[in-house]
């Protein structure tokens, strides 16, 4: 039994039940824990725009569902179906991925049974890619040493175990990881409310702080990496993920903390050359003009809300991916670890 | 009549009535404007430790009427008072500064009406300071810039006009401001709940952004200046101020967008070497745990909430007070600007 297989993670955020999807509705947690049954395409569009599935892999694998529930609906639906599912979020392209297998089987005239097999088999490879990841990125860590994560990239952002988050399952099961700090996230509080939650449920002993934390934890030397996922990575290694994310990777370099990326390579767009071909999700100001709930903000007040950033590559000093890492990214050494020389 | 003046602020935090004082409860704001009547230096004391009353200058002005209220109720009272006020909170040096000025008077054998009339000067100059370092900070900002500020350095927080917040009152009403963004400063939020309502009050249009969407803000162009006020200004210019400060600074460094702290003279401690030094308050992790009453965090989880950073000097373009602008700064130029050659 390997170091991550000991890690507990009994989490599964996304459910094929044979005839519907069923979603873990992740804008009500932590405080219920509440599911959503999708028998359309539509259903699942919508609960990927609205957050109630969300981290890249997962939106990934619900969409391959969502073409399914298409395709039991009817074979002229699916086509159009794939399209609408592909415009629910912009940035993270594994639901670009994921469609593009689905239309795959689907141009390949495969039916149903084969659309079926077809995202069962995107969820079973990134659950294993999530394992593989997790051992590879632990082996980089030092024994003792303490991290600091961004957003939420568990069991609840993919199809189990995690990316960034399964790195920190095998490093604590490893014993390699001594201190877990998670950064709350603002607006969603993906840190606070499912990170957190995630964690506890594990028994990982973990810290909440605020965003605006992160730079002072560095410096006084609780952490020696910071470990994030990723939503797109271009082929040169620039990396959009949670915005937040290029400001902790400043603040590592600064302080001489280093700092990692973990994805599957379904999450490496090679199709994009740099960081700033990556179109940034903007959403609705909103959602900063609240917490929880309570109005925060004084009325006309305006917010701007993107919810991702790029980290250029030069900042990064792993990418971890289930066929290898690339140290100190770069397109040359992108593209060798991948396959493209 | 200058650029400054010309700004609107009819806001008032800190108000003596003759009798007792009257606080705006900044707990409250912007859904409420209520107002704390406190008729004892405890009741002052206990206003600054829990936040009804913040921002250093403030908390300086507010300890300093309290003394006076200690004063009304008999002379014996008064130094047990001013320890206790001392003790309210660590981190911001006026606290101190304005206790020193009136044990002053004090141990002069100033009666009741002298110290009323110290707390008055203290309250006067304050605001005064605040005019003059708004004319000086704009004149830094080339016209047609933005700037980023972060917490509530407005009236609110001083005896009126604002250190960060006064430069950028002046910037607008000078016309070298052209766009100003407001982090919303977690887990007090006093950004997105306090700086918001004060800019829309005066007219001032603003933008509020997550914490830590700073640093995609910096890259996307549209600031040249983070304007930030600070608690305590150690010998060699490290600035503590509000946690995410230096955060802030590392980012503009790497953007190549400037850093500019405002602060009055009395922030200054002379009795600190460097930012090693100055002690950093821990507050409650239940801060960070909800908002408003409404928890957004599972039971059991931990949280580390400091709620001031260090942030070098070396990453400090320009401290601005009232006698000056310290560029650079360092201890020789600290010492230079304030006369301590």
């Amino acid at each position: 039994m390997t170091a991550a297989d000991t890690a507990h993670d009994s989490i599964r955020a996304v459910l094929w039940q044979g005839d519907h999807l069923r979603l873990l509705d992740q804008r009500l947690l932590p405080m219920q824990e509440q599911y959503l049954d999708c028998r359309s395409a539509d259903e699942v569009a919508a609960a990927i725009r609205d957050l109630a599935v969300r981290g890249a892999p997962a939106i990934g694998i619900a969409a391959a569902w969502g073409v399914v529930l298409a395709a039991q609906a009817g074979r002229a639906e699916v086509l159009a179906a794939c399209a609408r599912l592909r415009a629910a979020r912009p940035t993270a392209v594994n639901l670009m991925w994921a469609l593009d297998r689905m239309q795959v089987v689907l141009g390949a005239g495969g039916d149903l049974t084969a659309l079926t097999r077809e995202a069962q088999a995107i969820q079973d490879e990134d659950l294993a890619a999530n394992r593989r990841m997790g051992e590879r990125g632990a082996a980089l860590i030092a024994p003792g040493s303490g991290v600091l994560t961004h957003c939420n990239t568990g069991s609840l952002a993919t199809a189990g175990f995690g990316t960034a988050l399964g790195v920190i399952r095998a490093g604590v099961a490893a014993g390699r990881i001594a201190r877990v700090f998670a950064g709350e996230t603002r607006p969603w509080l993906q840190g606070a409310r499912l990170t957190m939650w995630e964690l506890l449920r594990d028994g990982i002993d973990a810290t909440l702080i605020a965003d605006s934390a992160a730079a002072h934890l560095m410096k006084s030397g609780q952490v020696q990496w910071v470990i994030v996922g990723a939503d797109r990575i271009a082929a040169n290694g620039d990396t959009a993920n949670k915005i937040g994310t290029c400001q902790l990777a400043i603040s590592a370099r600064h302080h001489g903390v280093r700092f990692m990326v973990v994805a599957p390579t379904s999450t490496v767009d090679f199709a994009t050359a740099g960081g700033e071909d990556i179109e940034i999700e903007l959403r609705a100001g909103d959602e900063l003009l609240g917490y929880a709930g309570t109005r925060t903000v004084v009325a006309g007040a305006k917010a701007w809300n993107p919810v991702f950033d790029v980290t250029p590559a030069t900042l990064i000093d792993a990418i971890v991916t289930e066929r290898g890492v690339v140290e100190c990214p770069d397109a040359a050494r992108m593209a060798a670890l991948l396959g493209r020389y």
